[in-house]
């Protein structure tokens, strides 16, 4: 285990890459701030992402010897009181832990999709596709359901937001640093996805109410639109459009909550043949 | 349609209600704050509550129309340039309308429970219990999904935050305002649910993961326990358990996502007496 560093000073240049971290809230020194007992264990046991440092709550030190003791010798662990944490982060910082990850490996680009998607339809994989989610609540959310129902790979386009921020990391439950996601062009991923052998599906308040089209199907992708505007009409027009069934008149589910009932038709089938 | 009254003064006791709604997050003066276009919206239709008074920015005013057109006229509409409303609610306020709701009816308490519960057993209905979800999201989410996949009646149990807190009323996207809800111990909840012919059903990952029993239920209730320590044993003893299969290891679903795929198999099943 790493030796544990006391910090006195909100100025000291090793908390430098935590500070005011909900003021600046994007990705930085090619990196990202995870936040919170489960999300740094999940960066620590990940694949893909590692921590560079660990910044904790002297009180909170004793209570994570798990987590610390499993952390790699060479990632420094900052101790600090509540005056000097709250003084870096900029607020209040109930949680504790917050560590700075960065990426393990190279991560994958448009450039490595069809590679990938090769691999996953000779398992029958699920793809998520999530285009102009810009809410780090929902994009978080969709993560975390779609590890859940064991999505193999997950493309964003350019518009939907940085999966690996603080928020939307703590509201996956860790899940984005376990779910391989690249960015892509939506049409491009279309294409890619079908020749692949994909079935591509879309939830839409005008599609087709037989979720059981689900169960049937082999390797699959789920595009996901905003909650407002939906889909684009030209990418509606060239897959399978589904309806989740719902009260007339209260047709409103949040995006990744629809996610999570097409993906465990998805799974579920998989698992048992039938939509169990 | 009402008068606007123009407020200039963050003290005007005409906005008092509407005060630091944040720092003060219950309910007051015996109703609540609604918040937004869509719960505002909803509050002007609801059954079960009403509008006492409106306060609008000055430039959403025009935008607001068709709302402000359906309010009764005697319900006023206080109108203020941004930098006094941010001064009243205490906090920018980028929503443009805020409500203060009160009950427009006599609101059902635990005696009222055997009554509902017999009315809605007649119609195969779905009643969602709540038992210690103390997370306004949460149980924001759970109200939107219920009302989504028809519930007729929600039951929470007194460690069950206020659904009618603005945060809450918020994310159900109004449904708290259209579905009638009262509070009740979960264990009687329980004997009155099943003395009027209903079957419960709690999620927990050691439950049966044959969701389809959901398909098969008549009259049925869903029992919903916080995620990290799930329903008293005692209760989860006494009813059906399922489980909604997902990957070994990743079993970390949102309280009101795993409502939300229970939910949606009761009432797809009711719609075509199969599990699509």
């Amino acid at each position: 285990m790493a030796e544990l560093l006391r910090i006195s000073d909100p100025n000291d240049p090793r908390v430098a890459v935590f500070r005011d971290i909900r003021e600046r809230d994007l990705v930085r020194d090619g990196g990202f701030i995870a936040e919170g007992t489960v999300v740094v264990d999940g960066l620590v046991r990940s694949r893909f992402f590692r921590p560079e440092r660990l910044l904790v709550l002297e009180n909170r030190v004793a209570g994570l010897a798990d987590l610390l003791a499993a952390l790699p010798p060479d990632v420094p662990v900052l101790v600090a009181g509540r005056n000097v944490i709250d003084a870096v982060a900029g607020f209040p910082m109930h949680r504790g832990v917050l560590a700075h990850g960065v990426a393990r490996v190279a991560r994958p680009g448009a450039e490595d999709l069809a590679t990938r998607l090769a691999g996953l339809a000779e398992t029958g994989g699920i793809v998520v596709v999530a285009v102009g989610i810009a809410n780090h609540d929902n994009i978080g959310a969709i993560f975390r359901n779609a590890a859940a129902f064991g999505a193999g790979l997950a493309i964003l386009d350019e518009t939907s937001c940085d999966p690996l921020y603080r928020k939307a990391l703590r509201v996956s439950a860790g899940a984005v640093l376990h779910l391989p996601f690249l960015r892509a062009e939506p049409l491009a991923a279309l294409a890619a996805l079908t020749q692949a052998g994909f079935s591509a599906f879309a939830l839409s308040p005008s599609g087709d109410p037989d979720l059981a089209a689900l169960d049937r199907a082999g390797p699959a992708a789920l595009f996901l639109g905003t909650e407002g505007e939906g889909l684009p009409l030209e990418l509606m027009a060239a897959m399978r459009r589904l309806r989740i069934d719902m009260v007339p008149g209260f047709d409103s589910l949040n995006v990744a909550t629809s996610a999570a009932i097409a993906l465990q038709r998805l799974y579920s089938a998989r698992r048992t043949g039938t939509s169990a």
